[in-house]
């Protein structure tokens, strides 16, 4: 499997009163962001509210994303898990259904040891036959793997085959290149850092901006392979404001909010989380006015 | 409720493969605690990997307890969710199995505003007649609760009456006394500050030493309340590298090991979760021979 | 050299352009500190802007500090240097004075590592036959000591005999404890730490509230010695915030504006230093008539 | 004043006992400097140790490097004081010797706020009619100037023109040219982030690198400016393992002890602070081997 490019987030769509999934507008979504040339699908990560659902909706969103996509581009599943054993009945799961690879991220309560994050990927490797993207991301799991670590897991664990890197540290980009000899695709998962890591050498850009943003992030990332700076800088300030309040204020909040102002309603993120206030979503308007202008 | 004096936290126990809970186990250490002089018994906490259980096994082991411990002394029970309707489950099962009260911590994946954090304890207090302790703890659950936060709900969400504090901040504890006029009763939940915050007014300390220290923190805490405070320093500092060892390594990883030295067979914590290494337990070994000497 | 009780600080009054030194309103305020009981007096530390003096100004402060105080307490005089042989100058300045003990705490540009540090303290300490109290504060001076280098100078180095803690992390002070079998003396820097660091066993608490406060350190030190708890936690929560508030807005910035209510004008602190704000003043003349109300 | 490209460090070369400057050498090192490309000489900065020096070496060394390099580049003098009265005095001198423009970060022992940052630079700017570069360092200087008061003092302060970003956050230039709409221009004073920072817009690189590795910081600096991105980022790996080493083990220590494996002996830098360790050393010699290969 050779990713490259924009791997894209679909939101999760909820029901107004937050119970129900609504399968017409994450078909809506997908066909959205197939159409804005993503290069991948990763249905269930942070943006998909994967946390907040339960087995069962998990198990829908992904089988029916892995429908829809149809194989017309890779289908990543996220998997972020307390228990190895749920992890591991999920990655059965997506195997069962024909997705391409599995994303999974390790979660804390009780902060894990390094040798306790390398079994827990060991042991779920171990359970399927996909490709393994390891996913770093600190500021929303508890856990921060270090570049040490997810260079000797891909050394040693034969279906660990990439990273996704989100602390935002660009400085952990240049380690994994180094460490592994530049044998090790990494991919950037902190939209702020979108242009610097493409620039460092990142195999791609997993991120929830087409949602808003359409093909401007599959610009910026072409730029930067036709080795065009300045105009890849010059798109990526472009989109900055937008990708720098996804942090700010949560990615579902500001997707879902953004897709509400061009008329889709998905709903508003589940409880406790609420809805963009309405100054944000006002400074929103005027954030996706200015980068469409 | 008043409530004051050691708010013991029993162990979830385990059998060997990890799958079944060891109810008989389960009784043992709550007698323990209770012959040990505890004031209150808080299961489903922390130390008892609440987390890392399915809903059902969480509804046994409250159920379990509040009938063990049979009015003795109060029993709170935990509970810490990502979304809203699932922590008010938990809410509304804790009151129809008799428990006393419920302690809540609200868990992040993505970041809560202080409006939103407000909400879910309004939502899950206004669900339950119960008495909710706030809980914070930012190292175990990614959020972390001002004083003036606190002060807020206690102040404005009618059951909302006490806080339980294990960030390991004395200044938050003095700013909880001032910003409620003293009128907050807070807790401390950090093991390595029982001293200092019993000293700054703390109405008790949730603990889980008792598993292994029988009752040496609740000699500690009556020799702050009668102000032996020489007596009261000594008997913290026999008491601290345990402590600390239960901060550094996670606490059920340390109980369970330390149980284990004591004869009595609990399992590991759940995976990932290892238990201690050889290296781990020699040295918890030493620290338990030396605190009872 | 014994030391125990209220270690103060003077501040260093300067004229209203900045450009001299008071030395008549210096002395009212050593003779203010030495009525309200104070065990021993600390010229040229962080409150008395040592940083921002000339050398020959650090000299002529220290030398009327020891002549005021003329041996009715101990005088310690502050040296934090660069370098390590501005340090020793001071250090044989400062004997050939008569001073009683020197606080030393090491200055940071380019980080020290733990070598560096101990050689520092080593140089210093065996240049003079003064006692040395090794002290540490990272927010002022951008260097970290841990416990362990503290205790390893303490056991290492003839001549440094004490510790000052202003880290505000009252674990430190527990390991300073254990570390040293409770051999070395510690003294709390950190003014809102002031009761837990007492109740931890810190011999005595250096800080510059006397001038602001007069004899209430002192007392809140009586009463944790003669173990009347409550009694000295209702004297701390009293004076708790103006402790906070010298933290917050800077030492010598809050006792400068404190002494200007009281009728003693000492200046402002050094450019680029400001005085208070207006708003800061009003406030600070609501605590200060709070706390002695 | 339109800077950009190279601006370089040199060091302050000592004798072997510490206290006398080698000026042959220091000429030397700027032959180096001007011998391999680069577009200024910025002397007195952090790599300079101006932090260590007497007043009377730092005018030496000033005076010293203005006449040596004698116009061929532009000459940027380091100033960085406690006091704004210190600071104007070696802003006036830095002027009368005919520097070209002066570089000034300001140093804390007392936190500073913003009002007290912008009057230092104010006044400082305003005793001279040189050119100011604001320099942000935190990790060195214990301040940390914000995009938006850098911005604010670029914006108000008449010769305030340039800022150099030391902080290593990338997302810093990202606000200082959103927040001045490109007009400001900004130096990258952090060497592990030479190829983003170029990559998302700064003028140029403010390093001691060339001193080791002579021409090829420069080449990253025109790759990067003739769109050459993949030969821009091999060239910029090639030289990561030093620039990090830099940061770690600190610039002063890392060039005396390279150049000292050159053939060039600068002594010791300036106690407390030691020379390199053997094994720093050897691994300094292996990295050095390595990237002129």
């Amino acid at each position: 499997m050779q990713l490259s490019g924009i791997i894209a987030y679909p939101i999760t769509p909820f029901s107004d009163d937050g119970k129900k999934i609504q399968f017409d507008i994450l078909g809506q979504t997908l066909e959205h962001l197939l159409d804005h040339g993503c290069d991948a699908i990763a249905p269930l990560g942070s943006t998909g509210e994967s946390a907040y659902l339960s087995l069962e909706e998990w198990q829908q969103i992904a089988e029916y994303t892995v429908k829809t996509v149809n194989q017309r581009v890779p289908v990543i599943v996220g998997i972020g898990e307390l228990t190895t054993r749920q992890a591991i009945l999920k990655a059965k799961f997506a195997e069962s259904i024909g997705a391409d690879a599995i994303m999974v991220i390790p979660v804390s309560y009780w902060k894990l040891t390094d040798e306790e994050i390398f079994n827990y990927f060991e042991e779920i490797a171990t359970s399927t036959s996909l490709p393994v993207m390891a996913y770093n991301n600190p500021a929303t799991s508890g856990i921060d793997m270090s570049p040490e670590l997810l260079v000797r897991m891909f050394e040693n664990i034969t279906n660990v085959t990439m990273v996704k890197e989100s602390s935002g540290d660009i400085q952990r980009m240049h380690r994994l290149h180094e460490l592994s000899g530049g044998g090790l695709p990494f991919y950037n998962g902190s939209n702020p850092l979108a242009l610097e890591a493409l620039c460092a050498g990142a195999s791609g850009w997993c991120t929830a901006a087409p949602n808003l943003l359409g093909g401007l992030p599959k610009t910026l990332y072409q730029l930067i392979t036709s080795e065009q700076l300045s105009a890849a800088r010059a798109i990526f300030y472009q989109q900055l404001p937008l990708l720098r309040q996804m942090v700010i204020a949560g990615i579902p909040k500001v997707v879902k909010a953004g897709l509400a102002i061009q008329g889709i309603h998905a709903g508003s993120p589940r409880k406790p989380l609420h809805h963009t206030t309405t100054e944000e979503a006002l400074s929103l308007r005027e954030m996706l006015a200015e980068v469409n202008r």
